[in-house]
């Protein structure tokens, strides 16, 4: 299910059941990106089932029901709603369309789990926000890049045994493949993707938090292109961003569309951590011009270099964890104020950001 | 002579004359720092030869004078300003000292090659300015990191073929090793190195704007930080700058006093270049957790995934072109107003940085 392209991302883990059968189900909603099936394979190796789903596109829908055939498709959006069976309602609609999901999900009862951008705008932020607060229930935002790459949470280990001392700064690289022949129309409506900030730059954004150990951060600069889409005047193929953390960690991001056809992988994914006792660097997809072989870390410290090959080993807790969260009312896969944080600076550096002009390059 | 800390930074090339033994002749004032010795390597190598040395230490002239025998000692720094034989005065003195000798020997009818940064605020810089226009003579700065690096120079030929489009951004990372013990008073003092953006950041500059082939650029943010230095308050271990040019191309560059004692090489540079077809890495000093060879450079397009050893191809053709320059009156090896230009970005970015605060982290 893993494609070349990363349109389908979905790493196989181990099974690590948390609950017991049918403890806990999800109604998908909205099937427009494929990360619904990273989503959904990653709660079901923690012990969740795929009840129901619901999408109007009959063809997506029996895709979809061939990877998850305990799903049963509903007859409307409306029917996972009002389904009293259903505890988590995750969805990857089009991302100007997953608020008006999310908040009706809180609203009925519901835990939600989202692609991201789980919102394109400030105001739909501040929807979730009070949907959140008003019902009590848990919403969690698909963050892949970290989320749901063995690399990454093998570098927390890495920093929590202290090998790079505490953490000043981590920069994120974030290339895609376009694929242009394949992508919907609404790919490259800016109205609906929110901006690529917004949408691949709040993985980014959560990177940078997390590893320096932030609850806040501000925005200091960010810029967005069209450098090469001239066809998509709307599209956005680049954009950056500097942030300045409240504990004074501070990170550097880059998103773009410009993944070469050479590339053995949809990107060439990095992250940097500087710490005050050595760095490590993450290359999550590909080692470029050496190896096919994913999640690849690589550090220096006081001791000397190392490279470790971090596949089969962390796993992907965070799955786990948001499934007993929500069951248990705790807050141990990822905060929710954390959360809507990382959306609110994602759409922030959006809003604020320089806007290159396409003539430039 | 290439030391493990970086200190004395001086790459052997092969010898390419471009003038007759005697031809060019430099007059060296200010040993302080080691960059000296690569500065006179490159041009040595290119067929200039030092025939004069002065610095009021003793120590660092008999050893200067070991590497480079042809230079004699001279009683003082005016009579190699008044020496008439002396075509090019090289200087790597303290920070704060260099803009006085560029514009005396400039002044005194000299060229003038000096250690980055060649001046440690705007007023010296528009000083220098006046003395390159007013003398007519040539002004140029030793930016190791681009023109004493095989591997950029490597970047240049892979670009010029078209083989990653064209270059819409570059991101640098210059980390440093403190070796604290072994550091003179001035390179604390922000008065004397002029602050972090300023001393280490103008190698990144000059590689933003080279490889995005940008005429002139500005400063949309920048930070600096002394997160772990506090015995030395006035010390920045951290400054970072993102950077839009005229031609849309834009820039991210780090620089930090963080490489880890255990990293084989004096820090982990590296030069990461993304063009509309393809993208380029450069492990400058050492490719980590794989080999200490230094000028590896790695490189996907849409033919593929590529590494390059960069060692012993295309050499340091700045050398023999500055002197040509020099010689011939011409613009080859790197443009007047560019060199300034790079200089004023540095002091500007480090003017509007953002301090971190200390407690921070």
């Amino acid at each position: 299910m893993q494609r070349k392209d990363g349109q389908m991302y979905a790493p196989v883990g181990a099974k690590n059941l948390v609950c017991n059968p049918g403890e806990f189900t999800i109604g998908v909603i909205g099937l427009d990106h494929g990360h619904i099936y990273g989503m959904c394979n990653g709660l079901v190796e923690a012990g969740a089932m795929v009840t129901h789903v619901y999408d109007p596109d009959q063809e997506k829908l029996a895709a979809f029901v061939k990877a998850f055939p305990s799903a049963k498709v509903a007859s409307s959006e409306a029917a996972i709603f009002d389904n009293p069976g259903i505890d988590l309602v995750a969805t990857a609609a089009i991302p100007s369309d997953r608020s008006g999901i999310i908040t009706k999900a809180l609203m009925s009862g519901k835990h939600a789990f989202s692609d991201k951008p789980a919102m394109t705008n400030l105001d739909q932020l501040e929807a979730v926000r009070s949907a959140v607060e008003l019902s009590g229930k848990r919403f969690g935002i698909y963050f892949s890049e970290r989320l749901h790459v063995e690399a990454a949470g093998f570098a927390d280990n890495l920093i929590a045994e202290g090998f790079i001392g505490k953490v000043v700064q981590t920069i994120v690289l974030g290339p895609h493949r376009l694929n242009k022949g394949s992508r919907p129309a609404w790919f490259f409506q800016k109205e609906r993707f929110g901006g690529i900030l917004t949408d691949i730059g709040s993985h980014q954004i959560d990177q940078i938090l997390h590893y320096g150990n932030a609850k806040h951060a501000r925005v200091l600069a960010s810029k967005v292109a069209n450098y090469h889409n001239p066809d998509h005047p709307d599209f956005e193929d680049f954009g950056d961003a500097s942030l300045l953390c409240d504990n004074g960690s501070s990170g550097y991001f880059r998103v773009d569309w410009f993944t070469a056809d050479g590339l053995r992988a949809w990107g060439d994914g990095r992250t940097i951590i500087l710490g005050t006792e050595g760095h490590i660097e993450l290359r999550k997809y590909v080692d470029l011009g050496r190896s096919d072989t994913p999640n690849m870390v690589y550090m220096a410290n006081g001791k000397g270099e190392f490279c470790y090959d971090a596949n089969n080993t962390v796993g992907f807790p965070f799955f786990g964890r948001f499934i007993r969260d929500c069951l248990d009312g705790t807050e141990f896969a990822i905060s929710q104020q954390y959360t809507l944080h990382i959306m609110e600076l994602a759409l922030t550096a959006q809003k604020l950001a320089t806007r290159i002009k396409e003539e430039g390059v």
